[in-house]
Formats: structure tokens, C-alpha cells, sequence
């Protein structure tokens, strides 16, 4: 796949990564960046993520004349000023794809807001990240070897997917689809909720007085438990509620098995806890095995 | 420190890995396994951990004349018919020492079982570990910089207590100490809850009819979350049911964090969500760059 242009709206650690594995594959000609401060275009300048760099302030929507591809990376709260300004100003050769980690939420404001531009949009959510954000923490490997997920509109044009998948397959992917109401659940599950209970048992210990000692005697096993506590705050707000509906359904079955494993522990039924952990255990060293979750997982 | 000759009751990846630890430095002379398995001394030998093994079957008491130390790193479960066997038997030269990770019902099992022998035992818990058990899994550097903490008893004698310093800090681990009960509190928050936290997880969601498409859009974050989940079975059932009452204080605490945050989402409080978030991203952040974790927290 070549790129002659391509426009990151949001140079965060998604989209500076993304120009970054394009580039070190000489997939992409031009990479204008749009951003919200002018701090972070510099930094993303001088990983050389981006050719130039425009804010949000500024006329950033004349950048899309001639691109191919608009990748939309900010966090989902400002995809409606996003998509509300780009969508008037965008070519007709150029399809818009996004990296947000809700999707239904993500689909409403586009079909609120795109018009006719909505067939060459094909929203998407890579499965991949860090604790870490900025275009200072953006790596070109970063998409290599993970999952996209795809989660396409029925008015989506079969083209604007196929490119999409083209593009997110030069970084590195692999791209699978999903619809966005199974996807928002499903990642609910498995990347919503982990976050909050990581935030949560941080949260939680800082809040004593006496909170550095526990921190002071916490090892391991904790520090890859609360590895995702260090996320940002912003982005993870914006998730928490706009998956609103189904991590609500998420938490209320985890908090049902916490109290089923309180009540197990309280009268002593070492076969019931012991079922509940082997369950887990045998589960989660079959999903360590299958490479799924990433190729670093035999450390 | 020189060790001229070690026990180590129970050679699993705690005890195996203490006996690679002193062989690499030629702190210990000769190392005598003892296990439940066969199978597991074998292959303890095969690694060099020991120089021979007898199952807790046969007579292995009479292999107590003449250690130093007597490090027992079984299941806590298993230290009542340890200690009972171990205590007529034990040479007037040796310290024993421990490596549970629950201290409370081990001090009690102790005064219960270990007679005039007492003053010569030293609690301790390496703040160290791996999701995999066993001599295969045994490495030398396990202690390396990790924190062994002592829970001493007002009984325990001042020479006893040094030269269990002098063993763990041979290992190359930094010792501190707490009050058993203390240790039991702190740990249940920062460990154990942890464990059963991500054990809980990974249970809830192989028990949904489509569990395995949960597990199959699952990434990085998930995957360093439940890391823990894959521990042994056997030994989490014993700390979650010998640290039950400090584990049901933790679980509460943290069940009342979770009804919080599920009240934030459900009400749309931004703020509220934003703020725990950041509480937690923030004391995250500096505990790692704090090093206490571990070695391998910048990564």
C-alpha cells in the first residue's frame, strides 16, 4: 500500500505510532499532523512522525485537500468537533478511519455528523497501547502483530473498508471485524473493566493514611495488576462513560462473583475457591499459550 | 555467609530457586531435598538445586543432623505435619526458617508444633514469585533485589533472627521486617486481593457460553492484568483461606470502591470517575519509578 498523504488528526501515542510504522516501511509519502497543542507536534516533528503539524486552532481543515486517508486518533469526547469540521472539507478520494476505543458511541457522532461522507468512513479499534501517551511514547512497532478490530457500517463502501484494512494491515496488524455493539461488549469485558479494577485497588490503597506502607510492600505480582493504573486519566474517563451501558452489565457480573467468593472464603469452602481458581488458571495458561494476547507473553 | 549444610523442605520455584541462589555464589556446601514428589527432586537435581532428595515418605528427618538451616517452603497447608515431624529431630545448631506467604496462622501453627525448638525460627515471605511452581521453574536470580520481610516473634532469639538475615540477604534479597499481623493485613491488600481480583476475571468470563470470543479480542492490557491468574491453584486456595479475615476486610473495602465507581459511571460524574482515575494513575506512576516493584518496572 503507498500513502501519498496522510492526515493524523490527534498525534497522541495511536497516531504518531501509526506514521511511524507507515514511514518505516516507506508506506506513506507526506504525514500532515493535527493536534491540540503545539507542544506534542513538535515532539511528534522531531521523531520525524510528522512533516508539519498544524493545531486545532488553526485551518487545519485545508490539509485535507489530496489525502488519502484521514486517521482520526483523539480522544472519542472531541470526535464531534473533529468529524463536524472535517466533514464539509474532506476530498473525495480520502476515507476516514479512526482508533477509539468505543465503538457505538463512536458511530452515532459519525452518522450525526459525516453526511454523505459516512460510506468512506470505516471506524476501528486497535487492540493495542500503553500506560504511556504522547508522540513521545509512539513506536513504529506498536501495531505489529496485534489485532484491528473493524467495526463497519452497513452503508460502509466495500472499497473504503478494503483500504482501511489495507492500511492497517502496512502497520503492522492483523484486522479482524466485529459488529460495534458486540465489540463495545466484548472489550468491555476484557479491557474496560481490568482498567477500573486496576484504577480501583490503586485508588483505593492511596486513599488510607497509612497507604505508602501497603505500596511499600507490594511486589510483582502488583506491579503487572496495576500496570494499566498509570493509563491516562482522560482517555479512560471518556471510556468508562461512553461504554457506559455495558460496563455497567460488566461490573455487575464481577461484583456478583466477588460476593460469591466472599461467602466461599468466609465459610471456610476451600472446594469452591479452589474450583474458582483452577478455572482461571487453567484458562488463562491455555490463552498465554495461544499467542493471542501478544508475542511477549512467554516472559 | 557460608552454609555447610541446607534442607529445603518443599523444593518447589520458592525453595529450588533459594538453593541456586546460595550455589551460585558458593555461599552452601551440601543441599538435601525434601518433597512429596519424586518426580520434582529429580528434576531439582537434574537443575543442580540439590545434591539429594528424599520424598516426606521416607525417613527424611534423620537428614536434619548437622544443618544450619532448615528452610521449609511447602504449602502452608502442609507446614502443621512439617513442623511436627521436624521438631524432635532438629539439631541444636540449625535455624529454621520459612517462606509462606501468609505469616499469622504460620507463628500459630509454630507455637503449637515446635516446642523448645521455637526461639529458633524465623517467619519470613520473599515478596517474590512466578506464575509457574515447581524445580523447573527454580532460578538463582528470583531474589534477587526483592524484599524478604520477617515477622520475628517476641520469642525468637536475636542470634536466630541475624543469621536468617544473613540467608535471605546471601540470596540477594533486602530484608525488612513487620508484626505478623501487620504483614497479613498489608499483604492481603496489595497481593492476595490482587491475585483473586484477576483469578476472578479470567473465572467469570470461560464460564459465559461465548467465553472464548471474549478471550480472543483480548490484548496487552489483560494480558499483564491477569499474568497472575495462571498461579498455582492449590497454593492461592491455602493464602486465601489462611489470611480470611484480613482478605474479607480487603474485599469489602474494595467492593465499596466498586459500588462508588459503579454509582460515578451510572450518574454520568465525569468528575468523580476522572478524579479516582487520576488518584490512581498518579500514585502508579510514581511507585513505579520508585523501584520498589521491581527491576524490571521501566519496561
Amino acid at each position: 500500500m503507498r500513502i501519498a498523504k496522510l492526515v493524523v488528526v490527534g498525534v497522541g501515542l495511536m497516531g504518531a505510532s501509526c506514521a511511524l510504522a507507515l514511514r518505516s516501511s516507506a508506506a506513506v509519502g507526506e504525514v500532515v499532523g493535527v493536534g491540540r497543542s503545539r507542544a506534542n507536534l513538535d515532539r511528534a516533528l522531531a521523531r520525524g512522525a510528522i512533516d508539519r503539524g498544524l493545531t486545532l486552532d488553526e485551518d487545519w481543515t485545508r490539509e485535507l485537500a489530496g489525502a488519502d486517508v484521514v486517521l482520526v486518533a483523539v480522544p472519542v469526547a472531541q470526535y464531534r468537533s473533529v468529524f463536524t469540521a472535517l466533514a464539509p472539507a474532506l476530498d473525495g478520494r480520502s476515507i476516514v478511519i479512526d482508533a477509539g476505543s468505543t465503538k457505538q458511541d463512536v458511530v452515532r457522532v459519525a452518522r450525526e455528523t459525516l453526511g454523505p461522507c459516512l460510506p468512506r468512513f470505516v471506524p476501528g479499534h486497535p487492540i493495542t497501547g500503553s500506560e504511556r501517551s504522547g508522540a513521545d511514547a509512539a513506536d513504529a512497532t506498536l501495531y505489529v502483530g496485534r489485532q484491528v478490530i473493524l467495526t463497519p457500517l452497513p452503508e460502509t463502501a466495500p472499497a473504503a473498508l478494503a483500504r482501511a484494512e489495507e492500511f492497517w494491515t502496512a502497520c503492522g496488524a492483523r484486522v479482524s471485524r466485529l459488529d460495534a455493539e458486540r465489540h463495545d461488549r466484548i472489550l468491555a469485558a476484557v479491557s474496560h473493566l481490568p482498567h477500573l479494577l486496576a484504577f480501583l485497588l490503586v485508588a483505593e490503597l492511596v486513599s488510607r493514611s497509612d497507604g505508602a506502607e501497603y505500596l511499600g510492600n507490594a511486589g510483582g505480582g502488583f506491579r503487572d495488576f496495576t500496570r494499566i493504573a498509570a493509563s491516562s486519566p482522560e482517555m479512560w474517563r471518556d471510556i468508562a462513560l461512553a461504554n457506559r451501558d455495558a460496563l455497567l452489565v460488566e461490573i455487575g457480573a464481577y461484583r456478583n462473583a466477588l460476593d460469591a467468593l466472599a461467602m466461599s472464603i468466609e465459610h471456610r469452602d476451600a472446594k469452591a475457591v479452589e474450583a474458582m481458581i483452577a478455572k482461571a488458571a487453567d484458562a488463562r495458561r491455555r490463552w498465554g499459550a495461544s499467542g493471542i494476547g501478544a508475542v511477549d507473553d512467554a516472559s
